[in-house]
């Protein structure tokens, strides 16, 4: 089993870097790409990011297929082509969130192979300009395959992404994605977008150094995408917001109480969960 | 007024990497410096960060003083120090409150000056080991002198900061200083070390990027120097966890109350405000 052929449905952020990673380190593939903004399919070929249009002609013809759209836009594009599909094709979403695309979507997949996926690598802007060849260089692909899947196709998969350069592709339910997505990274978007709202933000400069641009790099998210993918996934994010503000709580408290023993604690035991965490 | 010599106490990561950076881009100027551990001033020596120990025999000779000590070591060392200052000599602390330890120093400098000072960088480790000399080369320099001090001597002490790298020198009072500091840095010192404390976070390998990695990066703090900054600067901290929560709480409710355009509109309000911040 190899790949010969990539169709890529959506050419943006996460598609154009796909398409621009594949077509850098796997030179064999021909990669097809498709987009409905016309200006992006222009970019694309004057980038060399795609050899060809992904079209109802050639759609038949994919090896393998990756659609990276908004959540919703994907299940109704694998919906509306499917029947197209060649026997064999495998199919992989990049969708942030994956428990309601995959139970949508896995039962569908009947001659073809679905395999939920998420490349974990991002950038705060969005759109084929902001693609690169190198964004998932250093990056996690997530796959959430049926567990009745081919080790043949998984193998394959497997292959595929670590050619092109991810450093590691890890395998796991839509449930264990979903529940350590909202941590990892939903939570860290809304703390961005709630941190940079303070008044003082307007008069950070010459008062602000690493830690202020950390914590609010991930701001300018995308307000549509990201508002769909929050709802996807409300019951897993819920309570981690709810978890962090019980957190800051017990620093507001002890703070507010002249705790200092407390507060000493708290600041400890972070730092000790920290330095676990680069050890393991 | 130029300078020829600099004392500095403390060496520290700030300590340290200032006498580094001082002995890099201004090498007519002699660097003494002095620490409480005989292995901090061992490894100082062994790596060229200072020209001699700063001892209570050369102490009058300093024409600048930089004390980088945690705070209220800085206002004990200064009080036990200042009768040895020569006249004219200028003190500065790199403390990361000002109106504490301004309002107890800047009465006591008669013969000598003294200016509030908060060199804007850090790195998530500590100690003269984790010093650099190029720790400060983007950075900002707060400066928070008494109106009364002479232009002479600010221009001097502007200027001096300018060649060893600093981006820019701000000079602003120490009441502005620990607002904009309460959130700039020290808020997101108390976020990272809550956002890290999720069960979750023991399982982020390969479901994590750089949103997770930027959140948590400043946990590892010194949970000593820490607790003593946060309570010198209750009254400012305290309003701003509250602030954040407030603001965390927006999010949690509009998805608790499955308010898609709320949590939209909150979203692109966090979003046009960072993109404000860029422009100005």
């Amino acid at each position: 089993m190899e790949i010969h052929s990539v169709g890529i449905v959506g050419l943006g952020l996460i598609g154009g870097s796909l398409a621009r990673t594949i077509r850098l380190h796997a030179k064999s593939i021909r990669v097809y790409g498709t987009d409905i903004l016309p200006e992006t399919m222009q970019l694309a070929h004057l980038m060399d990011a795609i050899d060809e249009d992904l079209t109802e002609d050639n759609l038949p013809e994919m090896d393998l297929i990756l659609v990276a759209l908004y959540p919703e836009a994907i299940v109704t594009w694998i919906e509306e082509h499917r029947s197209a599909f060649k026997p064999g094709a495998i199919v992989i979403d990049c969708g942030g969130v994956k428990e309601t695309i995959v139970s949508r979507i896995q039962p569908l997949a009947d001659t073809w192979h679905f395999i939920g996926g998420h490349p974990m690598s991002g950038r705060e802007i969005s759109g084929f300009k902001a693609s690169r060849d190198d964004l998932f260089d250093k990056a996690s692909m997530i796959l959430t395959p049926s567990p009745a899947e081919d080790l043949q196709v998984l193998q394959c998969v497997r292959n595929f992404f670590s050619d092109i350069g991810f450093r590691r592709i890890q395998f796991t339910t839509p449930r264990t994605h979903d529940e350590m997505i909202a941590y990892t990274s939903q939570l860290a978007h809304v703390v961005s977008s709630a941190y940079v709202k303070s008044e003082l933000a307007q008069k950070h400069r010459g008062f602000s150094a690493g830690s202020f641009a950390d914590m609010t790099r991930v701001a300018k998210v995308n307000e549509n995408m990201w508002t769909e993918l929050f709802f996807l996934n409300r019951e897993n994010l819920l309570p981690e917001i709810d978890g962090l503000i019980a957190r800051l709580t017990d620093y507001r408290d002890a703070l507010d109480r002249e705790d200092r023993e407390g507060m000493r604690a708290l600041l400890r035991e972070g730092r000790e969960t920290k330095e676990g965490l680069e050890e393991n």
